[in-house]
């Protein structure tokens, strides 16, 4: 198994996306990466780039340059991961893919239309593959979702609610991910953009009902606030299914609540990011069932057994990661399992045994 | 940033939980997985390493070899996984201590007390760490609970109620993981080893309170089974705490159902590991409180913001997983979202701007 | 303590509707049901009128007959309960308004808005009372909600999400409750008047905002139905508020679910139906708090403490019930709890504490 | 249909049970109360006999003068509810089955083995009949799980795991309920007697199993408690099956937390007295199911339809009650809906039309 090189264009110190894209590109262990334009101020590229492993030669300071250098690299990147904000999708994927690059970009596509068409007419005419991290359609649940209802376990599609409610633009706050994304140049839009997307991405991977036509009332909720902060979105699609859209950063309690439900002549499904392990699946007439990751046909995508949310690996990889801290001597504290512990749970084990056969006893330490 | 040198015993083509060990790993990019006695049984030791791009002469068929090699290497391992069955840990834990090397022991530390007793031994008089995964104590929300009992948050603590319920020994399964761990040999004891030691590790964790005696009633319900299959055990702990361990596995409709509930004179805390994003806090008088995983305390080994349940990791990483495999030309068949869902996506943006301007007005496709 | 004389019109033997006013009726002891035009059909009238306890004199077969005959009498009812299909509601409640008896209607008002006016006519020139049961005013919970709006704990109102789901009319059912819902005439509208009216009127009823403006997308899913089955609705309200209702009659999965969630610039609340006893409220940057009926302040309108979900009444009343038909000889079967249970509890209190003195010895029945 | 009358023993003004029970008495309409011994204290029983519409005549200061005068009365009583502390139920029951008059009787039996005896034994020698008000008997999921078991849909019963968890006797709580139940003498034990029993009944009423011998560890936290408020108990049921109860007053967060789970060879079943119209049932190998009050079999004893929560009845109730006192002047101030709300609800429904008809144009108010 050798891995593939990967690169990445954005996702500096500070950033929050591009630290996601590298976790997910570590996890099955098929990629490294090797190199990066992780910042366009050229200090913060080239210290983000140590603190990753990239050798000082790939850490570039443009995509341009970047794209350039990889594509006459003997030993050049594989794919580019683009973890910019919006207005900076287009002009790097466009510079990769005409390098003969493999792209795997951040949604939205771009920040307008324009750069989206440019952008389209690169893909279509490069040979490399073009990727949008559409995230949530790698849940194996939603993947259990999307197979279902092609089998037509729901019977026709008749009506699908989504909504992505978050509450964390509920004022007027001001940071770097809150920044950009209140800004119509940087963003294009506001929640539509941002969250909306990905409702309207999940309803069609789901259903793979292309949508006729929309209305929609947006609303800005915030003073000053130059961009949509909440959408009520009604759609019309094929076959004569309706859906509504709601997606909003300004629902006070909601953390990431993305929620999909599907509605058929036959049978309903209901999902919810916050508690993706977890699916309810009703035939008309017949008690709920809840369909759980891990179990009967929801296993595609699936790295461990039934009942391990998947923060059962992110818990196990906090053991790994202060294990490396107190042995490379990066930290002393971790509150890490050892040896007590073990020999507390042997005598747990042998005093279970033992007081289990005198009726009961009980038996002290 | 270099990686620290990690190597396995155990966890070859089949295992489980090796497969575990080397996610957690790989997630935080700290380790570097080079070395393994990944199988008593040579070819499935070499086909393993080769799975896993573990150089040829660093594949070990003995644990003990391994420890010897790898000890005498300038570019020697770290540390060593070891993640064979319970009867297997104390045998190579000592050999690695002995040789110096860093061990991350699965658990529960042994099969048997004297093979315990063995490893603690060498454990004590080694330099190197020894590290019990009791991976359960690597949720952010049970340090957060540690935290709080410790502060006093709860006030004394009174009544302790775990269990760890699950199912998958309800009838005579017959399997390479049930084999082991109903054989009384290798797994040493059955309910209250393999899942009674984490639910007892977990509140020794969060109350930091000693257990001074147990009363236990094991019992076994499947036919011809020579380990116990439920445990029921009443702990007196420190300072006149109370409690109780419940540990099934032919609990049916449980899954992995790992739960802590602990009360105290000021306090209540409740866990669940299937949801292990949330945990439950109520101040006596007061309406139960909420707390999620990212929001205010519960900070501490958290990757990714509140509200994306630790799952998000893996639904990211499966696009890149995919990804790769389409580049590699090892699969061609991947749902993955591309150039045509971002401009469904730009149409969606466009058009909800649209028609929110022109009072909903149902903007077509 | 006095009871209040109540009438009835409507609710016959195979009605829902009226079984459920006379319990509410019952339950805290207010009022006695002392006549009633049950039916149009004379024997049903009759034989509904005799289950009840209603004396024949005073069982009509008209409501004009009805509201001329008890104004009339000096015993006569104070309240007449309208329990009818909608298109029977103005007429029955404008004949007992005119004769100066307060009236209890079902919802909606009518099935017409000429009817609708006409009654209006008759409560403005009436000095009775014109009630109208939209009976999910009347949770606890929704009461606290109401006051919580109104005092400011949410800050200005921005987003309402309202929902109505059932399932019911999936298929093209047939029967005495779908039959009449399903006929314009008699309902006057499909989901929107069953369901949707209550969905906004919650709404409403909590915020205490007035609506401006509605856009509605209303559809027919089972072919041959002459009502909607299916609607989405965008709201604006005052002061700016944007609203969403969703309304469905087909949503597979769903059996009675009315949900309420409300957003403000400081807080936000969510209730559902299906769960009445506990409500969210988040202020904003501060952890989910689940309010319970019975804590708090959450006590206006509630009989029974905390936890003890209302349907606690209906339990203890079933005993009740039971005993009744046991001693009336109506049923011999029931498995009421007696001596025996009894004698069993008092073993297990005492052998609790026998066994708790002595270290925990089993002790034998 | 003639109602059966009803006399209650305690339950005067500031009493809990007395009132539930006097509710659960009128739901079905098929008791009437019309005699009373509601107090010790003659002001306090003239009083609460007033309040409740009893005759002077048949208020009584005695338990013992009221069975002889009820059983010497053309019209006495039926039956009579006995609601008095625990160590008041033996000596009333006796006096009314020895009069031959039917008995309720509040759970336990009697606060000591000897009243319990006592009372036993005259149960026995009356024709009268003796009921137990195990009032969580009563709830139709729970029918339903004890008729599932009886019939094989869950095979041989292994493990039961009952709880009743409260947190109202955290601390050194004093009060007309808290103070009783906390007196050895008056309540004959704490929460083994007051919450325990019903733990234990219930599990009993739905597995149908006899207890062979249990071990208990019961603890008294709060200082100078002079009873238990915290038991845990193990039970080894007839065919080897094995049952665990925890009973506490001190669990911090938890309101009336009873709960059951059972689980056999074949199934489980898991049902929460806080959300009582929902039970999980799985088969193993299956994915779990979520059984509604009111589908399916789940009939027996529910009034209403699925999805509507017994609260219902309630909420509508208190629109009823409201009503009354609106118009018997007692008071002013209920927020009944009427004309108003029924208006606004037309103008909904006749816009959501003219909406939906002209392409979801926003219509004004």
């Amino acid at each position: 198994m050798k891995r593939l090189k990967l690169g990445m264009v954005g996702g500096g110190q500070g950033a929050f996306i591009g630290g996601v894209h590298r976790i997910a590109a570590r996890l099955d262990g098929k990629w490294e990466l090797v190199a990066g334009a992780l910042s366009s101020d050229p200090d913060r590229a080239a210290a983000s780039a140590a603190d990753l492993g990239i050798p000082a030669d790939r850490s570039y300071t443009s995509f341009a340059e970047m794209a350039q250098a990889e594509a006459a690299r003997e030993d050049g990147i594989d794919a580019v991961a683009i973890v910019t904000p919006n207005h900076l999708h287009a002009a790097p994927a466009i510079a990769f893919l005409d390098a003969g690059i493999h792209v795997i970009c951040d949604k939205p596509l771009a920040a307008t239309q324009e750069q989206a068409q440019e952008l389209a007419a690169a893909a279509r005419r490069s040979d490399a593959r073009f990727i949008l991290t559409h995230n949530y359609t790698g849940y194996p649940l939603i993947r259990l979702a999307r197979k279902m209802v092609a089998r037509g376990d729901l019977g026709a599609i008749r009506v699908i609610q989504a909504e992505y409610a978050q509450d964390w633009l509920a004022e007027d706050t001001q940071n770097k991910q809150a920044d950009w994304r209140t800004d119509p140049t940087r963003a294009g839009a506001g929640a539509i953009g941002d969250i909306g997307t990905h409702a309207f991405n999940l309803l069609s991977f789901v259903t793979g009902l292309q949508t006729e036509a929309l209305s929609a009332e947006l609303h800005s909720f915030v003073e000053g606030r130059a961009v949509d902060d909440n959408a009520h979105i009604l759609l019309r699609l094929e076959d004569g299914a309706r859906g509504m859209i709601w997606a909003s950063q300004v629902a006070v309690g909601n953390e990431n609540g993305l929620r999909l439900r599907v509605y058929g002549a036959k049978g309903g499904l209901e999902w919810s990011q916050e508690n993706p392990n977890q699916m309810w699946f009703t035939r008309f007439g017949n008690a709920p069932q809840l369909l759980t990751r891990g179990q009967g046909e929801a296993t595609e995508g699936t790295r461990i057994p039934p009942g391990h949310p998947e923060g059962y690996l992110e818990g196990f990889a906090t053991l790994y990661s202060e294990a490396a801290d107190l042995i490379s001597g990066a930290s002393e504290t971790a509150p890490l399992p050892g040896l007590d512990d073990g020999l507390d749970g042997m005598w747990f084990i042998s005093s279970c045994l033992e007081s289990s056969r005198d009726a009961g006893r009980w038996v002290k330490k």
